[in-house]
């Protein structure tokens, strides 16, 4: 089993440190919603529905150590924490789902209770804070599980499956989004072979999801990202499946650095592309990728491996952390509500309102 | 500029060991062609027409060591000495084709002196193997200076060039194939920027392409491998050129793990994709890209990064070092003869008769 990601105690989170996997089971502790943001930040944890769900406990946390004791407050001091929080990854938007609702909970609060706090109702509004949070996890969980259904059922028998980053159990709270996908339909005893590109800079393949694969007892392999193309046209790959930090209202989607090179490669395969992510994944304020912001990281995560330089001296480096898929590429979109097949805007804002 | 690649002394081969750079500038000392196999083998030296080039330089100086004394025993030590040489790695022809000349103007000797050799043709046999090998490197200079002229003609003004793996002055003994392409564009004003991948899993890529790109004073960034994609799409990449370690008859050319990734997405971006490699590079016993073997080491290079493992223990691994592009996806094939535009077996066969 996969060790859990995030311990939410009441007085405190404590975080999988998934920088030290596979080689250590390491928790460090936040504290509050700056220490929480720093673990996003510094990437302790990673994976969209992850931060997601590690930001709402992050904000109940504030809550509770700020005891705000008034609406106007709280009001104040939600805001403030769902912008610090928010400022931690600029991509993923589970991170802006999880802390906006939280941050609507907490207005809507004020809004129903005006002026001073007598104490019972701070305690209550913390209660309700800590619950929202609990809420946000128990629903990734059973998001996991469906697209693990969803997905598994798009698979064909004897599958090759591939797989890019860490979309898997690490990722979340529940079996994981793209891996739970593979896991599942390994259950049902439909994959021959998985495949795990090992994800650089940051190595999440090769640390984290083959980690995983390894832990389930899935066949597979891991392999460099450059050696996809090559394994998909001589080892019979005949499903690729990722996972998304962020997909436009067009179903465009933003995922790990090399998905869309992925993409590009399936399709000159003429094999299916399968994006696995919950509904909340779905930013419809970005209309299409053209409006998602990647983040470009830091240089050292290229040149540096485990602290040993692999690069000159003052080399120039592009660092994107991410990059869009369009739609176009996409065979289907599997959310925890079933498959958008061939997504468009249409199909996309159908799929959200069924 | 690069430091010399290869210092034949006469009585021994210093190996710049690769190795080591960018960090350290470094000589291994080959004294007979088994030290050279091995630093063929264990990648102190790399790229096709350096192989060759010491393959040369290593049979001259066993055949100093061996000094035979008769046309029997030279044939017989020919041969011997050739697949020694031969077997260092599968897939780079320009070993197998300077081994083979190596052998062919031994054999050439020995029958042309039958019998036991008078002191005065042993000496003579020696001298003309070591006249052999110092053209076989002339040969591969000139070489890479025509590449270059006829690559650079074939890019576009305010060039924005990718490259893969090392096609450098340290894949040869001149200025390289595809990175001597990028540099006399440069040197023409042609070159706006370039991109070097940094070619997982040795890191080529990183530790020497983008060293010598900063050298020559080319603006450039490194990426990695899985960047290739969204780069091209977002920065105005215009060309892409690689070198080639086997090109077979129809125009199939084996490269570097990452190359037919890349050549897909090329294609897809409706960009050139060229191939820069002098003509021993072609095999024309190979009838298609179906007929090249490709190399496949060992994990450790995959799961370690200078000595740091960074994959779980007892991981399955893949670790082909080549991969296959088909002449379908060649914009053009550079020689140091000109550039053969939509490689066909027929096209490729006249080119070699030109």
């Amino acid at each position: 089993m996969i060790p859990p990601r995030l311990k939410f105690t009441g007085k405190d989170l404590k975080v999988l440190d998934q920088r030290l996997l596979p080689d250590r089971v390491h928790y460090l502790t936040a504290r509050n919603a700056k220490e929480t943001a720093a673990a996003i930040k510094d990437m302790a944890l990673r994976g969209a529905p992850l931060i997601g769900c590690a930001a709402a406990d992050g904000f109940a946390l504030e809550m509770r150590r700020l005891r705000p004791s008034s609406s106007e407050e709280l009001g104040r001091l939600a805001v403030k924490t769902a912008d610090l929080l928010k400022a931690a990854r600029p991509t993923a938007v589970a991170l802006f789902y999880a802390a906006d609702r939280m941050l609507s909970r907490a207005l809507q609060f004020a809004a129903e209770h005006p002026g001073r706090f007598p104490p019972a109702d701070r305690e209550k509004f913390l209660k309700l804070a800590e619950r929202e949070a609990r809420l946000i996890t128990a629903e990734d969980e059973a998001a996991c599980l469906a697209m693990g259904r969803h997905g598994a059922a798009l698979l064909p028998k004897n599958c090759v499956v591939m797989t890019h980053c860490n979309a898997g159990a690490l990722a979340t709270m529940g079996i994981g989004t793209a891996v739970g996908v593979i896991t599942t339909a390994h259950k049902a005893g439909k994959v021959k072979h998985a495949y795990s590109c090992e994800t650089r800079p940051y190595l999440q393949g090769a640390r984290l999801t083959i980690w995983e694969l390894m832990r389930e007892g899935v066949p597979s392999e891991l392999i460099t990202d450059n050696m996809a193309a090559h394994i998909i046209k001589t080892c019979g790959v005949n499903a690729i499946v990722v996972g998304a930090d962020r997909i436009a209202a067009n179903g465009d989607t933003a995922n790990k650095i090399g998905t869309y090179g992925l993409a590009v490669i399936a399709k000159h395969h003429k094999i299916p592309f399968y994006v696995a992510a919950p509904t909340p994944t779905v930013d419809l304020k970005a209309r299409s990728g053209d409006d998602i912001v990647i983040e470009e990281r830091s240089c050292g995560e290229v040149t540096f491996v485990k602290g040993k330089r692999i690069a000159p001296k003052n080399v120039r480096v592009r660092h994107p952390a991410f990059d869009v898929t369009p739609a176009s590429l996409i065979t289907a979109i599997v959310t925890e509500k079933g498959a958008i097949r061939r997504p468009t805007a249409a199909s996309v804002k159908k799929h959200l309102a069924s």
